[in-house]
């Protein structure tokens, strides 16, 4: 017995009848004594539909009236919920982003939580309401609404579990927990029974995308305990916890796959102080988000620069870098879309130095090139031409003993 | 130039093209050197689809959670509109009602305007933005959400224009001023110059729904100058002001029509102390409202009550009043709803006591048998029954001279 926190996410409440069935679940947590915070999304494709009347009108629409119209989604699914609860005879009670006390920075379409005031919540919860507050959403210190942007509703979830120290956060999505990659590519693909915080992070950042790295961040930090499991099966989900225990020995816990991804190869730059981190603050300034960086020196007093962003950032970096060609000083820029990403994830990693190697070595058997690598304690990741992707995952996969009837470990 | 208040009804902003149509005659408003605060609706069929889902879930929705779903409509439509205008060029900021400073009652659905803070409202205004409020809503002292229920959103504007002491409050809707009577039923009716706030009273409580009387209210009590206009035409709508000057020697100024109308007969109920306090007390608890009242004696010891209630109300009267016959000891109680109330309104009534007379003559010599007659300072109200509803207000229209082509006074 304790309070759990438990997100739905847009699939899970897309309509009326699938917000009943939610309702449902929650009550049948509640008959086992627990004390429920819910975290809903908008409805299926509400947000679609907001975004659509605003393109109606503008092709740029100003930031703070966006917020202003996307978080009614959650606001008209959260008292569906509510009132759904209510005709199930559980006590429930449902409040905005800013009336959970939820603070935020004032950066409208991508705010972070600053702050949780669980003064409302907490006195709900006492007063025997299933408290649903509306996720993605919250308040700046001069009361405008803003909104949290992707993951948000995620982000709300562990946030609020981990200010009102829930013994438990469930996000409940489409799926019934994490796998060892992507099912619809590998058949063979299992699911994990647990998954440390760390691990997680890798993989949902590299494009597993249950559950928004920015929740990990959050859950990691707080040592708050995650659940990923499905809103439409009773199956078990995945546990994400401060150690994965069950499965710590396995070398390769996961493999992820990113088609998001474009590559920008700058050359010839000055290997002088402060160009790359001109370059960098440059495309910072732009909110273009860089990820994987690999830096060769070219020659003795220039290197070549190549890293990754995402698709829709592709062009928006070579223009924004063009425009800096002079006092940047490289040579020559280019984009590569048809490209994909790569990675194998595992905390058994840092103690298996052979890992990395053992990728390559496969991926090169298959003549499948690779374009960029990095590498961090728990996982590598590979830029590949983007028609290999597929095959190379599925590759890795069998490679590192992750299909299903096959559970054993692999020699590194 | 001065602060002019506009709202805009869910027709006038039914789609985005509309929205769009909205932006460009405030605009216009803009250009003309006015500083403009404008109150929205919900678009168009929104509230009814938003009551369609929580009905898909209960027939009786919790009257919180509805009010949390219901004020997402105007929330929605706030910011297309602020969008458009910014599209345009005009600076241009949302609030919701809670941001907009509107506090209200604790009562769901049906909250009254307690205070109205403008700070945020007239900073905005001064920093050169039209600022956009959410009609129809605002926040109790406990920072919940509540509507302000029928003609909510005439009401904002209203007390909102009294708070900032506007020079003008604008009601843009579908039609282009308030009219001598319904021209759907009287093709020869004339639309009004200006009309006092007295007279509107009067008008919209008798179903001319171009106005709420709750923002008629506000207007007369706190001097507010009220225009209703056209939202698709630049025709001049009718004034509605202090003192109706133009017309004022026009002893009728309008016939209104209603067909929301029950009556309730009650009969032989003892003639004593309190018991008709009671009774009203009783209808009043279950929240049925009371409108014409005609009481007369039956014997020295009883009385005959007659009354009318909204058309909802009929049946719940009925079962409400069943319920406490023993203690109101009356002998019985029947309903009527095949009836209509025609009613005569004008400022001009009070000083020319025949014009009553002259109603009852007129409907008397049609054989239009009178139900129920209350009358005011400046408006006599006849119930009849309703198939004869249409006909009485034609005769009427042309009794009092208030068809189009003929504006001669009839003498009485």
């Amino acid at each position: 017995m304790g309070i759990i926190v438990q997100k739905y996410g847009g699939t899970s409440v897309g309509d009326v009848k699938r917000i009943k069935n939610v309702a449902k679940r929650v009550k049948k947590s509640v008959e086992q004594g627990d004390q429920i915070v819910v975290v809903v999304s908008a409805m299926g494709d509400t947000t679609d539909e907001l975004v659509g009347l605003m393109n109606d009108i503008t092709d740029n629409p100003p930031r703070r009236e966006m917020d202003m119209i996307l978080t009614t989604g959650e606001q008209v699914s959260m008292a569906l919920l509510s009132t759904a609860l209510q005709e199930l005879g559980v006590a429930s009670i449902s409040y905005t982003g800013w009336q959970a006390g939820i603070e935020t920075e004032p950066e409208y379409g991508n705010a972070r939580i600053i702050h949780i005031d669980p003064k409302r919540i907490l006195h709900s919860i006492n007063e025997g309401n299933v408290v649903i507050v509306a996720g993605f959403q919250g308040m700046t210190e001069d009361k405008e609404i803003a909104t949290l942007g992707r993951g948000g509703s995620d982000t709300t979830a562990v946030a609020i579990a981990a200010e009102i120290k829930a013994e438990r956060c469930e996000i409940n999505t489409d799926v019934d927990g994490v796998y060892s990659t992507d099912p619809r590519i590998v058949s063979k693909s299992r699911k994990l029974t647990t998954i440390s915080h760390d691990e997680m992070l890798e993989m949902a950042t590299l494009g597993a995308s249950v559950l928004h790295p920015r929740a990990v961040e959050i859950a990691k930090v707080h040592g708050v305990n995650l659940m990923v499991k499905s809103s439409f099966t009773d199956a078990e989900g995945t546990y994400i916890k401060e150690e994965s225990d069950m499965e710590k020995d396995i070398v390769v816990s996961g493999v992820a796959y990113d088609t998001d991804v474009n590559k920008i190869e700058v050359l010839q730059m000055p290997n002088e102080g402060g160009m790359m981190s001109d370059l960098f603050e440059h495309l910072a300034n732009e909110k273009i988000n860089v990820d994987m960086i690999v830096l060769n020196e070219h020659g003795s007093r220039n290197f070549n620069l190549s890293f990754t962003v995402g698709v829709e950032n592709g062009d928006r970096t070579i223009e924004a870098l063009t425009k800096k060609k002079e006092s940047l000083q490289f040579q020559t820029i280019s984009l590569d879309k048809k490209v994909c990403k790569v990675s194998i994830i595992g905390a058994g990693m840092i103690t298996n130095p052979g890992v990395a190697a053992k990728m390559f070595k496969v991926l090169s058997e298959q003549n499948i090139p690779i374009r960029l690598v990095t590498t961090s304690e728990i996982k590598v990741s590979c830029v590949i031409p983007e028609e290999r992707g597929v095959e190379a995952v599925r590759l890795l996969h069998t490679t590192f003993g992750l299909d299903d009837e096959d559970t054993l470990q692999v020699e590194v």
